[in-house]
């Protein structure tokens, strides 16, 4: 009797797991720290969530929805699949991604719930708790949120705005120590809208190469860049390197809520071979795949839609972000800096011009409070003094959103007192 | 110079991690190390895959595709959805699975991909690693792939195949001690197709109760369940246990690949309120919730299909079960246990009787090479001595199959030349 009335307690109250207490979405804490309340007078705008589809302006294209359909009435795809997807469906995606200086064919392809899905694999099968992996800072805060809930440790290398937020290659060789366990690269990138040049890629392969470092190379936004600016994959540049590449529909073909995503394993040495690979297949058995309609319907997607449709998208965006740029660039106390690619901007705040501001939430706060213009603190990504702006919306709202924007830092910008210095965030190279 | 480069390794080799080195799925260890090859004289019967879709006898019905292809064509839903799922597709859950001893709301339904990943975030919320859940035996084996990997220990309880497959309560108490976390109940049961009574249940409510433990109960296989056994579900009988529910559209909709499962939370003392539904919502921002299309489409699906199209099912399943019974017991040598729901019927093999084989595993693999019929070894569920068979198969095929077996054990049992002894299976009440 003794040992089991010990065990007997007193009430209920049940706690969570520290998994569940350390998976931690930092965006979700600071915006729900924020007062949102929009201005009566003016019809809210939302320019904060990277959904391509809120304002209904992006319509994806018929032949999507046909090969969904059709893969629905053939009744053929109701069943379970391999965890790691049908064939057919990875040798689609195969096709769509093989290049070739990086080929690959379906074994090196795994099929997951979304980009999320992927990168949730990627990183779990590379990094064992304790051990640290290296984010880019500003960065997507899900490499966090994924690791951390794990016990990963996630160390920031720095993004240099001056330089087109390329990285800072000293800092990130800096963080590298003998419990690192990869690099992930968001190449083109959310939130800066960067898109990295073949040398700036190479040179962070290089390192990777010293250091015996794979890489995740996060690709969602891949082929999503600005006129005068080229994709280049990192599988495509790496010659020793092993790179698992993460991507799949959700940006590109504007459909988030369709979860459909996908690992390329890149391994020209085998490195992946012994255990990574079979790591992956495992973990991929914990919830069994994407959806499989979704997945037979893949080969048409990815081989059906005329070229014009990915171009439209992104110039589109482009034209937002010229309009846009040249906007903010004139605003007194913002600094702008001008993606070549994604669906972002980042524009940066001079702080020391609004001190009626503490920081960039307070900023994008009071935007709310008084011009119903809503845009993501960067803090958000771990990142300070700037706002970042989402580039699918319509043009027309876009621009009233600029508008609103130039009121707000008119109301706001204060000239100080002392001699104009040199601003925290002049100088750089707008382009 | 000197600490870098003693980072750097001579060689890439990259090792997986612990999570994904133990992600185990038993099943496939176990099957891919079998010599499965069939007799060619004979078709090939697959037994062993619990897919109600596999032969294609058990269509879908078409108000199903139709929502599907409704919310498709609607355009509204590509976009993301709350990591939780869209209310108003939680809602439609509430509703269908809403009773009035445990009334649910939209606000206790997180949606899921598949009752895989339901499971997934319920075990990851409750225990932590080092911690032990408890787990049946013989048992499906998702629970041990996910809890191992996270470094969550395992226990198993024992079922009584002498009591229709009823928990050995004394057992399951003396696993408990101070670092159990959860118990998972599965009911209806694969592999067993055991439908507990009230009072069983409530049986391992009360010691739920004593140990203040929460339950998760696996309810994929809920209202399955032949003419003379009644489905109770673990939240309606109880008092003060705190339930995490997890089912889908997987079986009872037969549409395993749709990947749409989902947590019912049921919690009368607010023993989850503080931590565990906040921890399960954080874990649900790890891959952010399940196809959105499939979300829309929930409403029409839970409330449009008619009742009879379930009884079908489950008579279909029944008849089956029946007949395969009849055939199974008048072998020499198999004792097989009539399930009362479910869709899988587990047969116990005297082995003692069949000398020429060691064990289940190498009995079902001769029965493959010499009959062409494939069923799966009991030890894929940790148990010894029996194979399970799927029962959605069409039944002439079931019948072939079942004749096949019945010349299999023919061709090797062997009377003992001992006098006859209770055999280890004898005497269970087959009803
Ligand atoms: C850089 C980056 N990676 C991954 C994702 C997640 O993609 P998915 O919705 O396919 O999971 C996003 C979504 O915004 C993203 O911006
Ligand atoms: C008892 C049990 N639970 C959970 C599952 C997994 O269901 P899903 O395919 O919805 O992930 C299965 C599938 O066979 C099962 O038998």
């Amino acid at each position: 009797m003794e040992p089991q009335r010990k065990l007997q307690k007193l009430s209920w109250g049940i706690p969570a797991s520290r998994m569940a207490r350390n998976t931690f979405n930092p965006i979700r804490s600071i915006v729900d720290g924020m007062k949102l309340v929009p201005n009566p007078n003016k019809d809210m705008i939302v320019l904060s969530i990277g959904d391509p589809t809120v304002f209904g302006n992006l319509p994806i294209r018929e032949e999507m929805e046909d090969a969904l359909i059709h893969s629905i009435r053939s009744q053929k795809y109701n069943g379970y699949c391999p965890s790691v997807g049908y064939e057919k469906a990875r040798a689609a995606v195969a096709d769509y991604v093989t290049h070739h200086d990086a080929p690959v064919d379906f074994k090196d392809i795994i099929l997951t719930s979304g980009c999320s899905g992927a990168l949730d694999l990627c990183i779990s099968c590379l990094a064992n708790p304790g051990q640290n992996i290296l984010i880019p800072r500003p960065g997507f805060s899900i490499y966090k949120t994924l690791a951390e809930s794990l016990g990963i440790e996630t160390k920031y290398y720095d993004l240099l705005p001056e330089n087109s937020w390329e990285v800072d290659l000293v800092h990130l060789e800096s963080l590298i120590d003998e419990n690192t366990a990869t690099i992930v690269v968001n190449n083109p990138s959310n939130p800066c809208g960067s898109v990295y040049s073949k040398g700036h890629l190479q040179d962070l392969l290089e390192i990777a190469e010293r250091y015996k470092l794979p890489i995740i190379a996060d690709e969602i936004y891949e082929h999503f860049v600005f006129s005068g600016s080229t994709y280049h994959s990192m599988a495509s540049l790496s010659k020793n390197v092993p790179i698992l590449s993460c991507s799949g529909l959700t940006k590109r073909f504007l459909v988030p809520g369709w979860r459909m995503g996908w690992i390329v394993i890149n391994d020209k040495n085998n490195a992946f071979a012994d255990e990574v690979r079979p790591g992956l297949v495992s973990l991929s058995q914990r919830i069994l795949g994407p959806n499989t309609l979704v997945q037979a319907a893949l080969e048409d997607i990815l081989t059906k839609i005329p070229e014009h449709f990915y171009e439209e998208t992104v110039s589109y965006v482009e034209n937002n972000a010229k309009a846009f740029y040249k906007k903010m660039a004139n605003i007194r106390g913002l600094n702008p800096i001008m993606p070549k690619g994604a669906m972002y901007m980042m524009i940066g705040i001079d702080m020391e011009k609004f001190p009626d501001f503490q920081d960039d939430v307070s900023f994008t706060q009071s935007m709310v409070t008084e011009q119903s213009v809503y845009c993501l603190p960067a803090k958000c990504f771990q990142y300070p003094n700037f706002f970042r702006v989402v580039l699918t919306t319509p043009e027309n709202v876009l621009l009233e959103a600029g508008e609103r924007i130039r009121e707000f830092c008119e109301d706001h910008y204060r000239k100080s007192n002392t001699p104009e210095k040199n601003g925290l965030y002049q100088g750089y190279a707008y382009h």
